[in-house]
């Protein structure tokens, strides 16, 4: 990838192209429980390089407003969070969510010159979701299948990720990495029990993907070896412009991730698991809330791994050798993050030699790449209708004479949201 | 403030138009207390983006020298104090307070070519004073109040602060937040006991402000309702280019700060509490060495305050609800640290937004570029005549009717130090 | 030095021309032992500014080769090392030694493009060392005399040095300043007992310099005034491009080090002690590897020191009053990098004033210069042949009337390696 196109590609803050792109749909920001009680604690938010405020007011409603003060710049992080706003503890203005400020108390004149930056919000799925572009261009709220399942059966973390989001995200594209990183992985994991699928997986290194291309992003048909007079299918998505979909295995619960920016250096990786048709066990939530699966420990009183690269992510080459760990390194996440913060905070992709299996990285760059050369020319942006978001990972057997592309047209097309599991 | 107003006046070290400017003063440098005895362990500090050597001769004498050692530019915090010098550990060269080069061993002919840079120094108030200007411009030693007193009646410390010194002394000018961030610090505060001033302040948080312009800086009249027939007038002073003077309450001390710049990213923010006619009593001192009032706590081994940017100033935001702290940080000087901090290594000029309680503010950035900018064109900067500093703050009832600045004239004008203790 | 000459001193990374001067040599690259096993855990490792990786393979031959995959750029740190080489633990491509791909499990017909950097390796002195430079004029294998030794006479360690290999490298050059920083050091080291050596160092400062430029780099004839009818003369020398030779006290070992770039801003102090006739006792290497006399404790699981500039070296003021420590920092080693390293990452040559005891260092400089700029002209660089490194340091008390450099000639000439133990 040449230096323009990575540069368009990797850079997010105010003004940029990627930056513009990403701002004409739905941000997630945080968890909605971190900001769980009406005038409870403000919390700081760095998204897309703005440094941001979100708070819940008195009237329950969420604020992301600008952390900084109109006046002397002073964080509102130091703020009281009361009576319907956010006060400065300077020199006590006051910001509602909506960025008015309402009350200079040497001024009260001057008010309506020291409105502050504010930006919509949703919540949906158990996050907090900011809309930071054009206030006319809003589009409609999210409708990733997680957002819209009762509580019961969804579960969802962050984790703060070290490096660029691009090289992130395209972990998430690029499946084929799954018969090596994480191969004794599965073994431990309960998510993975009572299915073939990972024999599949272990047994077939060489996945061979069809890739579609779609309004909304793409669909990866990966093909491994499965029974003799058959071939086990995974399906995965990726939505414009940074959701990931992931199939079940068995009738385990789905994942999915989203990979969001805070700044050119870091990013939230957002971790879902959810199913569609019954509620998560006591168990499996206990197991996720620990950090297992694809979510992961973190260092106490933050979102940052605990396994990380100050601490070359509890490397154990004992593990590593024995055959538990493929790189030494456990769990999902932190084995794909080691990776890919290893490759610098941001990919020198002037040096990569990308692969076949790499197709789907290289269109979702050129399509990523199109849309914001495509916005700077006045073209809209593609799947802002949200709807184009329902869609599903599957894990499927078919008999080799099955065309996927077919199967998958009843089965998980847009629109349906239908179970499949299948493997 | 547009930009080359404000880098003029962040900027300090070697050569730029503010560093020229503050060298023309004597600059505080270290507590005298860190070098206290002859030939003692010698300091490394650096101030105005100098780094230097702070060291006590076999004579008793403080020098200030270069950090380096000419030769090879060893430091010389590795060298040896004693018999009149510091002695370089890698090669033997020694150097005394006056910078001279007095052995070089392996060629003593060369000790003329091998001075380094120094500065002279005085002792005033408990700190070492260093005159880092031209050697033909030193002005005569300050006379700030508490340089005077006898060492029972002055408390000093200092505290590193992690921002540029304008943001840190424009809220020791800025009185008007006394009303917000410090609200509920008052309350437990021995030295804000026994009188009904901070009545005044918390019942009108809308203090008026006349500001006069004098020789050596500015005198504030904050102006509060008192009794329904009079005003509480708390005067206060800016003194060029970094002296603020607090008034009292009641009878207690007084207090005043300097802030000086380390580097363009750090300042030292000097504490002082003094009384002109008493001795501090042991309560109160033991009070002001736990690091209370003005004054803070440390990180062991150091003057960087144990509540800082790293643990969010130890923020309490229970004690914030319940109205103990009001943004939730305790202690007059962190309150005040944090929201400086808080807007940046150094504050983005381009973004505030001015608001009428700034005209102070507005005023001292005025006269210190209107002085670097004059002293660049060969005007003397103001206040040399260290006389000029011999002001006093004052708290006062006045009855409705009369000036403030009339009564000022005879009760803290230049000159007297008088004691004012009305309220 | 000007601005032009440091500069081409001090870069050494890919490209500069002092980079590609050293890369005409074999450079240390690590200690064997840091990769014992054939199939171990590989190891990273930073050298002339390139992060490599090295290795044992199944076969027991070390391999050197780039950090990172060629494919997608994620670090081989978290492959897998086995069955000859090292698989990549991203997407499974397998490198040899040799930085050859062997395999690529999606595109087997893609290896031959999937090549790496590898630079080849041999062992000696219980190092590993590389060639780094073009393949044609690989030179043949170091013979510094501690190469040549059986591992029983041999101590070698390393440790990082936090500043640019020059100035550590003319510290080892620079003898003349053992008088000072190293002063009491030697009362304690067992290396230093049973001779008068120290009293001759300790009693005449101001050691005079015959300085020889020899085929392979410099030796320093240094005098000290020895018995009334003697001189005692310490010889050592410095090799091209980064070896400096120590004279033994006694009958004790003789030393060396080697002063090999990280990067700019950082180097590896090789240190090494060896006797040419006899195995070192139990006790001098229970000594050594306890961190004592040239060698250094570290912090745990790291190669950094101990006492190191985050906590100024250890420094004990106390001792250094007492004259138990010149400078207050204990070890031989760690008086010279503190002393170094507190120059700066990078000397400021422009500051130097350099004295008539630092002709060898200007000299060194000189040579180094003149071989990279040559070398950018098609000169051949010195010293390639290794035999010229078949030197040896000595300390010799000689009358008075007696050439050191004509001594030498027989005693410790090129190629003879003959033990000389007079003092």
């Amino acid at each position: 990838m040449d230096g323009e196109m990575s540069q368009t590609l990797v850079r997010t803050g105010p003004g940029t192209r990627m930056g513009n792109l990403m701002r004409r749909y739905w941000v997630p920001v945080l968890l909605a429980s971190e900001i769980a009680a009406p005038d409870g604690p403000q919390v700081r938010v760095t998204i897309l390089g703005e440094k941001l405020l979100a708070f819940r007011d008195s009237a329950g409603k969420v604020g992301l407003i600008d952390e900084f003060c109109a006046h002397r710049g002073a964080s509102l992080y130091f703020g009281r969070n009361e009576e319907g706003g956010i006060r400065c503890a300077y020199h006590g203005l006051k910001f509602t969510r909506d960025g008015r400020c309402v009350e200079v108390p040497s001024a009260p004149q001057l008010c309506e010159f020291m409105a502050i930056k504010a930006y919509p919000c949703i919540e949906r799925g158990g996050l907090v979701w900011a809309y930071m572009g054009p206030p006319d261009k809003q589009p409609s709220p999210p409708e990733v299948e997680w957002c819209g399942l009762p509580p019961s059966q969804v579960f969802v973390s962050k984790r703060l990720q070290e490096c660029n989001y691009l090289q992130a995200m395209e972990g998430g594209i690029d499946t084929s990495h799954v018969s090596y990183v994480h191969r004794y992985e599965v073994d431990e994991d309960p998510f993975h029990q009572g299915t073939k699928a990972n024999d599949y997986i272990r047994a077939d290194g060489n996945v061979v993907f069809d890739i579609e291309r779609t309004p909304f992003g793409l669909t990866l048909y990966g093909r491994r070896n499965g029974e003799p007079d058959s071939y086990y299918w995974r399906i995965t998505q990726w939505l414009f412009p940074w959701f990931t979909l992931i199939p079940p295995f068995g009738d385990h619960a789905l994942a999915g991730h989203v990979w969001v920016p805070i700044d050119d250096h870091n990013c939230w990786a957002w971790s879902i698991n959810f199913h569609p048709a019954k509620p998560l066990s006591n168990s499996e939530r206990a197991h996720l809330e620990a950090g297992k699966g694809i979510h992961c420990a973190y260092e106490p009183g933050t979102f940052r791994p605990r396994a990380n690269k100050d601490n070359d992510y509890l490397m154990d080459r004992q593990a590593q050798r024995e055959k538990r760990a493929y790189s030494g390194v456990f769990g999902f996440s932190m084995q794909d993050a080691s990776l890919q913060e290893s490759m610098g905070p941001i990919q020198n992709h002037a040096a990569e030699k990308l692969l076949p299996t790499d197709r789907a990285i290289v269109m979702a760059r050129r399509m990523l790449y199109d849309a914001a050369l495509g916005l700077e020319q006045g073209v809209e942006p593609p799947a802002l209708d949200s709807s184009q978001q329902r869609v599903r990972a599957a894990g499927v057997l078919l008999e080799r004479s099955v065309k996927p592309e077919v199967w998958a047209k009843t089965h998980v097309a847009d629109g349906l949201h239908q179970p499949v599991y299948s493997v």
